[in-house]
């Protein structure tokens, strides 16, 4: 048996091990967005230091204005690249709790009717589970091999579902010790669950929070209806003037700076074969919405959106409540491509909401940072060697594909420590990330161990 | 000293005991819509039973399929018409709690900075501190003469809030009971401070709540947005499209029922001095909305609106979830004027809603009775001993008004048991009923206990 095969045969041995150290990191309650579990987030950063370190990667949490970081190191000048892997251990919020079909934080292995195996919990996929993959993975290397192929950095972030906040400062902060030769980022998902993908196109996001205000105070609408201004009435007309009747979105230049993508890219790409209907399908929807003359691939990959994450007024209780609110919100993001400036695509929406706003009412912007989208360089050397890594543990060819989500620590690494990332990641379409009943499919969590292996066995090669 | 004025002059006297006795009632959180408010609302039915009969109305606490009614009476077959004294023991929902100056189940007499005295707590105004008026007139009549006027029976309900859904069967169940010569009911307000008013004219209302659904879940907003249905702003479209530039709303045949008034009754309404001024500024506005060739009087007392009271749909937590949700919710109300039919309007509202619900959508309807507008016969004889009595009390002609807000109660017992109301109550605009911080002056709660005193005197007179 080579040593790579070695190291495989550990992990397959170990899975059982390897499933109770993620329960353990999937039940900690790490929900970044609401300061209510601040000490579940730094639970899960000590307990991924103690992790780290118990394997051989030397380990520290690192305080933040915020959630802390975890940072990790195992060098020793090796020749191949230094390679810097990230990944999140905060998770979304779990509301609605009541769709859940068990405790969000109770992970468990359940087998769908098809005889897939799943892991059921918040943050199973998004991203404990992925980053979990790579931890495995070089727990297996060392303990087999007594070490690690390429010399290996670990940055683990605990507010990439809050905006990432304290990112930026730290990555300014501690820019010689995170700068390395790539980074390896896990926070992305296979083609399908037969074919695994390294993604080269992300969209970038800005996103804005608005707050409407009409009267000083909550008005009887038997008194005022009609005539004092409902901030109901005007959320409403913003969100319902920002697409046309073609589903393409109005705010003037908007689409300015989105580039096509060329005739070749999308050759590739049709060849894929995505499946509309499956996609829908899998939600319970049939007709693609959006600009109708775009094709679902495209509205995911290299198009712009604007959706309306949440908004509310006045009374949402049981019965009738005859009020006007004095005051109405609604939260925004856009998802950005091609050369988009955040910047520039929060300025047209703001002044497009104020040319919303009637006298009588006033608008109140509560700020988000944006990131502009990235294109990698499809000739980038280390793109190979995934690929061939990926090949080997799959059977198949890696789609290189867009992706509909952010990760902006990726524009955040190309720009700040000048590194380029190799995106792979083993989520599913399915994996209801964000979402009620989130899940990682146990194949994505094996394979994905094993998958690691192989890659940085690759990028030790010449 | 004649028999009134001493009855009157025992009210002054005994105005601190009133008080406490409005402070008991004040205290019963006696929230209709809410379930969790059951016991509350049987225990306010319990208290008015206990302070009828001991002042000398014989009353029971009368179970219904909801909260109870309490009936009383004191007859013994005078000469002048036999009086129904309605108003209601329930109160409104009191969220946000967190703009309340302090416990609305707490009560208090506050002064203003202008030196009004005011009675602060949920239910001041609506509509405990007004059936007290008539409680107190009562009391104070039986105690100095030996008896009232003229007979009486009492009818106080605990669903006002709620839409009343026991009231018809109620009513039904007890007609020989409850038909009356006529009914007085104390909900409504004064044109101001110092003028009272008999509202002659009540607007109706017609409500509906629509639940919108897409996908089967929650969805990734990066990996399903514009591709996916997003149900707000499905909800977002369906609200803006109500209204016209013009703040028409464009329901087909909406304005089809609805009457001009006669030249007559707008230029005695003209001499009232409307102050669009004061009525918008009072809650920190300036400029009219509404139908634009319409007044705010108008649009109070003689137009048709059309108020969401409530949306909400997605996330509303701190912080940002990229989330398209499975469903959003709207609560609508219209006030109804003229002959428009509630059921006509509740299904061209139905169908309008439903011609915006694009594929992939659907909507389901929360059914919500209405009840048509009303205007009482302006030569209705006991409107001039009304008047009188006001005039008596308050040394100013009572304004014949119409009202904002619906009382359905008036065209129940004109419908269901052929009884005429007269409609006197003491509530100011700034009462903020429905709203956090609701009051009642304490010179209402005072003269309107004096103005009852007169009422049934002058309709005890041949």
């Amino acid at each position: 048996m080579s040593s790579i095969d070695k190291v495989l045969a550990r992990i397959d041995a170990d899975l059982d091990n390897s499933l109770d150290r993620l329960f353990e990191l999937l039940k900690i309650k790490s929900i970044s967005t609401d300061p209510e579990f601040k000490a579940p987030c730094q639970e899960a950063a000590e307990w991924l230091e103690k992790e780290l370190n118990d394997i051989g990667i030397e380990a520290s949490v690192r305080d933040t204005e915020g959630h802390p970081m975890v940072v990790g190191h195992r060098k020793s000048g090796k020749p191949g690249p230094h390679v810097l892997f990230y990944g999140h251990y905060d998770v979304q919020p779990v509301d609605p709790l009541n769709l859940w079909n068990r405790d969000p934080f109770d992970p468990a292995i359940e087998t769908k009717e098809d005889g897939t195996k799943i892991i059921v919990a918040r943050g199973a996929a998004d991203d404990k589970g992925q980053l979990m993959t790579f931890v495995e993975a070089a727990r297996a290397f060392i303990a087999e091999t007594g070490d690690l192929p390429v010399d290996v950095s670990i940055l683990f972030e605990g507010e990439e579902e809050s905006g990432s906040p304290s990112l930026h400062p730290f990555l300014e902060a501690n820019k010689d010790e995170l700068s390395c030769d790539m980074a390896l980022v896990c926070d992305t998902g296979q083609w399908d669950a037969e074919t695994p993908a390294i993604s080269v196109m992300l969209r970038g996001m800005v996103g804005d929070e608005i707050i409407v205000k009409a009267a000083s105070r909550d008005l009887h609408s038997g008194s005022y209806g009609g005539s004092a201004q409902n901030p109901n009435h005007i959320v409403a007309n913003i969100i319902a003037g920002l697409h046309d009747e073609n589903g393409k979105i109005t705010l003037p230049g908007f689409y300015d700076d989105v580039i096509d993508m060329p005739a070749e890219v999308t050759a590739m790409w049709d060849k894929l074969g995505f499946d509309v209907e499956a996609f829908l399908g899998e939600v319970g929807l049939k007709h693609p919405r959006g600009e109708n003359d775009r094709t679902p691939l495209e509205h995911l990959w290299t198009r712009p959106t604007c959706e309306v994450n949440g908004m509310w007024g006045g009374y949402q209780g049981a019965g009738t409540k005859t009020v006007i609110p004095a005051e109405a919100h609604a939260k925004f993001t856009f998802r950005l491509v091609g050369d988009q400036d955040p910047d520039k695509i929060q300025e047209a929406f703001r002044a497009y909401v104020r040319s919303k706003i009637p006298a009588d009412c006033s608008v109140e912007f509560l700020s988000k940072d944006g990131s502009p989208a990235l294109r990698l360089d499809f000739a980038m050397p280390v793109l190979e060697k995934g690929k061939k890594a990926l090949k080997d543990e799959w059977g198949k060819d890696a789609a290189l594909t867009g992706m509909g989500g952010s990760i902006p620590i990726v524009g955040d690494f190309k720009r700040m420590l000048g590194m380029d990332s190799l995106l792979i990641g083993f989520g599913l379409e399915d994996d209801q990330i964000h979402s009620p009943n989130e899940k990682y499919n146990l194949k994505s969590f094996h394979k994905g161990i094993r998958s690691w292996v192989r890659v940085l066995d690759e990028l030790a090669k010449d």
